[in-house]
């Protein structure tokens, strides 16, 4: 197992049934830590037995929020291996988060060859049924004991697995979405495109709101004129518009999804213009006046395709796609996961086999 | 000791030098604890050794930054006593602050008296010697494990209490301020309001930058237009400018700081006009330029008033009162500091005199 440390653990849990996942409530048996200080820089990169951590009440995460996380998946092929999905880019998305929050830059190559055998290891925990998967979460959080409003000297880098089922409980169900004119999520200058708790923190309440007005996610605009659509919950967001499909540019305050990339290389491969822009709620609304509204969705590596089937903004609800799940949210569904699990070619080289 | 839990530390620690204690490097023998489940609220308030406390790594504060904290100090006065400054704002603030990143209210008159007993227990750690003083953090993290972007069912409150020198190594002396108009602290609709991690992870990096051009703080503008003045560092700030002191207006994107308001009321009760309103830093460097910026100096629980010497924006370099310590800001700080070391009457009522 190269040079990496393993401590197995002695005390396996019993895996709990697939068929009632969830999303992040289960744990697998072992996960993977690193640290940092500043004479050893990041070292120590060791699989341990899942379980607590013991930190100091002043660990600066506690307090000013030094973190950065990454969410990927690990699949079973068709063939019975086990596949990643464009890890490079969430190991280079994850030292973005890093350059923006003041957190050491982490060497990819190191982390991927230890979660390869973190996932070895717990191989066993990847379930196999429809809409399933094992989530890497990856993370890195200030660990200094101190309380003083700067750049921590001392970090922990974990990376935990969970198996998980469909993010949606309706699985690939179209979601209802409510425009979001007061909350800001994120704004230009800000860390919207890092993959920072922060950002998350700041978007719980509007969710709340959201959620008891009936709808299932929020609609972000951008924070300096709200007039600008940004993201949907923790998705991206797609509008195909006339034949043409729309995407927010990223402008820095949008996070830049894999899901999203994909997204847009499928879409053209297929013969589909795609535009990344700017776009205001007011035309969105307007193209929906004009029947020329056609789909809608959001992408992210959780759902993977969310199709959007209401949206709110003020006092006018409108329909997309009858409601219902559109032509291309499935055929992207269809494609991405096809990819994932082995059932497709792979033409851009995305799936990475690692077992 | 009324109904709090109480545990001893039978290993208590030395007590740091008086004259080297920095800001936030030492703690004290004990803290306080109380946890919140759904089922129980609140509950279980406890006094015990400080010591690391153990998480789950999918507790949700690691992942989506639930988490609120306060600042506030106690001193010794000069008869003996122990005294905390207009605690009360601090557990609205801290309330607040919960409101808005979707955390369950805390009791504030049970966790007052959690707060006074613990200082007593440690009150041999409180700090005599000038610009000295125990700093008292409360703060309250999500330990839910479970890796869904909501509002978290388990949370841990926490005060953890640090004998503390002078936030500047400098003592009272003025700063140097790097205006950012590149990265953005907070905007209207965000979280600026609250006193939450977040907002102090999005601040290191200008931090870091300033610091690299040779200043010591930055003075942050608003994320809308990036053209009015919010605060500087973690304090609030104010210009005396031909006569009348200015300060940014509570916008929902500033922190309302304690010694914010107390600084308002001394002015106003010496005579000085005081107003709250935008103020663009086109402004501020304009009254520079024609000899009316008087003086300026920030406000804040960790070094009261933090005079400003020098200020950059731009190419565009301005020193103010000569690069010294004003009139008023000295004023002030012997005011506040003068209330709450018992040293001067307190016409305003704000000490609040515990042990
Ligand atoms: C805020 C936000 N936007 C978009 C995404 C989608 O990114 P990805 O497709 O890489 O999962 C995520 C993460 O899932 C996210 O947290
Ligand atoms: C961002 C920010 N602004 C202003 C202040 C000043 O508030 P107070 O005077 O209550 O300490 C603080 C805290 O100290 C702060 O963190």
């Amino acid at each position: 197992m190269s040079q990496i440390q393993f401590t197995r653990n002695e005390q396996p849990k019993a895996k709990p049934d697939a068929n009632h996942l969830g999303f992040g409530k289960y744990f697998t048996d072992h996960m993977l830590v690193m640290d940092y200080t500043e004479d050893q820089g990041w070292h120590d990169l060791q699989i341990v037995p899942y379980g607590p951590i013991s930190l100091d009440p002043s660990a600066m995460v506690f307090h000013y929020g030094q973190e950065v996380f990454e969410g990927m998946k690990a699949y079973k092929t068709a063939d019975g291996r086990i596949s990643l999905f464009r890890p490079d880019m969430n190991l280079k998305r994850l030292n973005a988060s890093c350059e923006r929050i003041s957190i050491p830059q982490v060497d990819p190559e190191a982390l991927m060859e230890g979660i390869v055998e973190l996932v070895s290891v717990d191989r066993e925990w990847i379930p196999e049924g429809d809409d399933t998967s094992l989530y890497l979460r990856p993370f890195i959080i200030a660990t200094e004991p101190c309380l003083g409003v700067r750049a921590a000297k001392e970090y922990k880098l974990m990376v935990i697995l969970s198996p998980v089922g469909s993010y949606y409980p309706e699985g690939i169900h179209p979601v209802s979405i409510y425009v979001e004119d007061e909350y800001v999520r994120a704004v230009r200058g800000g860390t919207g495109m890092a993959k920072t708790s922060g950002n998350y923190a700041s978007g719980i309440k509007a969710q709340e709101i959201a959620k008891l007005e009936g709808f299932s996610q929020v609609l972000w605009l951008d924070g300096v004129e709200k007039k600008y659509i940004e993201e949907v919950g923790s998705m991206n967001v797609f509008f195909k518009i006339g034949g043409e499909v729309i995407t927010p540019e990223l402008s820095g305050s949008i996070l830049a999804g894999v899901t999203r990339d994909s997204a847009i290389a499928l879409l053209r491969s297929w013969g589909l213009p795609v535009t990344e822009r700017k776009l205001s709620v007011a035309e969105l609304f307007q193209a929906a006046r004009d029947g020329k509204l056609e789909e809608a969705f959001g992408t992210g590596t959780a759902a993977v395709i969310s199709p959007i089937g209401t949206m709110k903004w003020g006092d006018e609800q409108i329909s997309i796609a009858g409601g219902d799940t559109g032509e291309w949210s499935r055929k992207l569904y269809e494609a991405i996961t096809g990819i994932q699990k082995g059932l497709l070619d792979d033409p851009f080289g995305w799936r990475q086999i690692i077992l």
